[in-house]
C-alpha cells in the first residue's frame, strides 16, 4: 500500500538527516570516530551500579518496578534538589523539578509547550543540533547569535532584540549552553551572563539554560549558573545524569518555576507517562552513595588528559587560519578551518582514510559554518586522537594544496 | 513574573484533568482503590530481575549503560521479533520494529506523525483515555464508534465511513484495543475483526492495534491479532512489557510497515533519543530466560481469581439495569449504571465512604457515559474487591432511593 499520503506533513517535519545516515555507515566500518557524544565506558561504575540495581529491585521492587508519578519518583526528586543545592545551583521556593527521559525530552517538552508556530526564539550560532531539531518541530523562527571564546555575543543579541522589537516582534526564549558549549566548547563569561539576564528582564523573555557539563569541568572555571544569578524566575534549567553516571539509564530533569513545570508535567503525561522508575531509583542511590561523585572524579581525570591530547594534536597538525577554543569541560570542541574547506564535502575522503567527524553546518541556524567540524574527544583513545587528528591535518593540507 | 502569555496555547492543549487531580487526593487517603491500571506487585519477578540487572551491568555494562540506537538495541529487537512470532503475531518482510518508552510513547509518536490538524480519526467509544489525550494534542476530529460485548460495532463504523465519504472526508486511521479492551473489558469477535480489515481496505485507512493484554488472557479466547489477519500492511501494532514483566522499566514497541517505523524513528530521535538501554537489556534477558513466561503464568492465575471476585461482587451488589462484560483478560471492566446516576457527581461520596473508581465520561469521545465507571481489578486484594463493590452497590441504591 502507499503510505506517502498519510505522512506527507510529518516527513517534512521529521526529516531524515543526511549526516546521520552517513554516520550510520561509519559505525559498520573500522574508523577512528570523533563523531559521537559518547562518554568513555571506562568511566561507568559498573560494579557499584550492578550492586545498586540488584539491591533496589530486591529491597524496593514493589515500587521500583511499578508505575510512578509523571513528575518523577518523589524521593528521587528530593535527592536531586539536595544534590543541585550542594552544587550551588539555586533552587528557589517558587521552583519545582520534573524528571525527564534524558534531557532530550526536556527540550522536546519545552518545544511542545513554549513554542507556538511563528514564534521567535534565539539560540547560539552554532548550537546543539538536537535542540535545534526538537525546537523546529514546533515551527518557530530561530534567530542565531554568534559566539566567540567568551560564549554568546550578548551585544549582538541586544542589537537583534532591538531590531525585532522595532518591527513589533518579541522573543519567547533564548536557549543557551553557557558552560562547555556543545559543539563549540566555549564558556560564557560572567559579564555576558549578567548581560543576558538583564536583557531577559528588559525584553521579557525566558532563558533556557542547558547544563549537562558544569558538574565536571577540567580546569578552574567559573561555573556559576544563570539559574543561580536569576532573581526573576526567568531561567528554566536543564541537566542530566548522562555524563556524570550513565546515558543509558536516560535520566534528565528540568528545574524551573512551578507554573511551567506543571505544564511540562501535563505534556509529559501524554508523551510517555513517566521516566523509568528503575532508572530513577538507581540514580537516587548512586547520588546518595557517592557513586556519582566517584564517577565525576574519574571522568574528570580521563577527559582532561584526552582534552589536552586533542589540543596538542590540533596545534601540531592544523593549518594556519584554523580556530578553536580550549574547552574547560564537556566532550566537544569545534574547529573552524579556512573558508576554502567544505567539511561535508571532505567527509567521504576522511572516512576512506580512516577518520570520521561531524560536519559543522547543521549546528548553525543558517547552515553557515561549512568550514567547521565538531570533534568529540571523550570516546576515542589517546592513541586514536593523535593519529586521527594527524590524518585530518594531512587531508586538509592536501585539499588546500599546501 | 507572569508566565501566562508564554503558555496560553499549551495550557489549552495540555489541560489539567479534573479527575486526575481528584485521584491525587485519593492516593493520600486510605481508601479501596479501583482507579489505577497498576499490575499487582506480587506478579513482579523481583529475585530474577534483580539477578538479571546485576549480570547485565557487570557483563555488558559498556553497552547497557551507554547511548543506544533510536530504534532500539539491535539484539533486543531481534529477541522481540522472535517472541512475537512465537506468540503468533505475524511479522512480515516489509515490517520493522521500534522500541518505545512505554506504549504511551508509541501513541504519542503516532499522534505526532500520522495526525494533521483537522484529520478524521476513529476510536471505540469509550476508548483508552491516554490514547485520546495523546491524539488530541494534534487536534484531529475524533469519531467514536460504540461497542457492545463483541467489541467495536463495525456496522456502525461502516455507516459513519460512508457518511464521511459522501461529505468528502476521509478517515486516516482507526484506533482499536481488540482484546480485553480498556476501559470496557470487551473482546472483538472474529467476524468484526474481518469486517474492520475489509473496511480498512475499502476506505483506505490505517488500523492502529493497541494490544497490551492478549499475552495473558484468563479464559480460552481467540486472540488472533488484526496484525496477523492483515494482508495489506494496514495494521500498526503496539504492545508493551508493562503487564507481562514490569511497567516501571517503560518498554513498549511498535511493529509495522518499515516506511512508517522509519518516520516514528525520526520523531523519537527528537522526543527522547532512545528508550533506556538498561531497560531493554533487562527485558531481553527476561524474555530469553523465561522470566516473562513465568510472570505471565503467575499473573494469569492471580488476575483470574480477582476478575472472578469482582464479577461475583458485581452480580451480588449492583442494581438491575446495570451492565458490564466479563473480560477475558486485561485489568479493567466498565460498569454502565442506570442513567439517573452521574458517576462524577457520586465520586466524592464514594471516596468519603472509602472507595475510589474512575468516572467513565472522559473515556467517551463525546463525554457521554456519565453513568459509567471504570473498575480496575488487578491491584486491589480480593477482600478489598468484595467490600469495595459492596460499598459502591450501597451508594448506588441509596442514590436511586431503592
Amino acid at each position: 500500500m502507499d503510505y506517502s499520503k498519510f505522512i506527507a506533513r510529518a516527513s517534512e517535519v521529521f526529516r531524515a538527516s543526511e549526516i546521520r545516515e552517513l554516520l550510520k555507515v561509519v559505525e559498520a566500518r573500522k574508523v577512528i570516530s570523533f563523531t559521537g557524544g559518547y562518554p568513555d565506558p571506562q568511566t561507568f561504575p559498573r560494579e557499584s551500579l550492578a550492586k545498586i540495581a540488584y539491591e533496589v529491585i530486591v529491597n524496593y521492587g514493589d515500587r521500583a518496578l511499578q508505575y510512578s508519578p509523571t513528575k518523577g519518583v518523589t524521593v528521587f526528586r528530593q535527592t536531586l534538589i539536595k544534590y543541585l543545592k550542594d552544587k550551588d545551583v539555586k533552587v528557589s521556593k517558587e521552583d519545582d523539578i520534573i524528571v525527564t527521559t534524558g534531557s532530550q525530552q526536556g527540550l522536546d517538552l519545552i518545544s511542545r509547550t513554549l513554542i507556538d508556530p511563528g514564534d521567535y526564539i534565539v539560540t547560539e550560532n552554532p548550537t546543539y543540533l538536537a535542540a535545534l531539531t526538537a525546537f523546529r518541530t514546533a515551527r518557530p523562527n530561530v534567530v542565531g547569535v554568534p559566539i566567540d571564546e567568551w560564549g554568546m555575543r550578548t551585544e549582538v543579541l541586544e542589537e537583534k532584540l532591538r531590531n525585532l522589537e522595532s518591527s513589533g516582534r518579541r522573543v519567547k526564549f533564548v536557549y543557551t549552553i553557557p558552560i562547555a558549549h556543545n559543539p563549540a566548547g566555549t564558556t560564557m563569561s560572567p559579564e555576558r551572563k549578567k548581560h543576558l539576564l538583564e536583557l531577559a528582564s528588559q525584553y521579557d523573555f525566558i532563558v533556557i539554560e542547558d547544563d549537562p557539563y558544569s558538574f565536571f569541568v577540567y580546569d578552574e572555571a567559573d561555573v556559576t549558573r544563570l539559574k543561580t544569578l536569576d532573581s526573576e524566575g526567568r531561567v528554566v534549567y536543564l541537566s542530566t545524569m548522562s555524563k556524570v553516571l550513565s546515558p543509558g539509564i536516560r535520566v534528565g530533569w528540568i528545574l524551573g518555576p512551578q507554573q511551567l513545570i506543571d505544564l511540562f508535567e501535563r505534556a509529559k503525561q501524554s508523551a510517555d507517562l513517566h521516566t523509568p522508575t528503575l532508572s530513577q531509583y538507581i540514580a537516587k542511590e548512586a547520588i546518595e552513595k557517592g557513586v556519582v561523585s566517584e564517577t565525576v572524579e574519574k571522568a574528570r581525570k580521563i577527559y582532561r588528559v584526552k582534552r589536552d591530547a586533542i589540543l596538542s594534536a590540533l596545534s601540531e597538525n592544523m593549518v594556519e587560519n584554523s580556530w578553536w577554543v580550549k574547552p574547560v569541560g564537556g566532550l566537544f570542541l569545534m574547529v573552524w578551518l579556512p573558508p576554502e574547506i567544505d567539511t561535508r564535502e571532505m567527509l567521504p575522503t576522511a572516512i576512506d582514510e580512516g577518520v570520521a567527524y561531524v560536519p559543522g553546518a547543521p549546528f548553525f541556524v543558517d547552515e553557515s559554518g561549512r568550514n567547521t567540524m565538531r570533534l568529540n574527544f571523550s570516546y576515542p583513545s589517546i592513541e586514536e586522537i593523535r593519529s586521527g587528528i594527524e590524518i585530518l591535518g594531512r587531508i586538509v593540507r592536501r585539499k588546500l594544496g599546501r
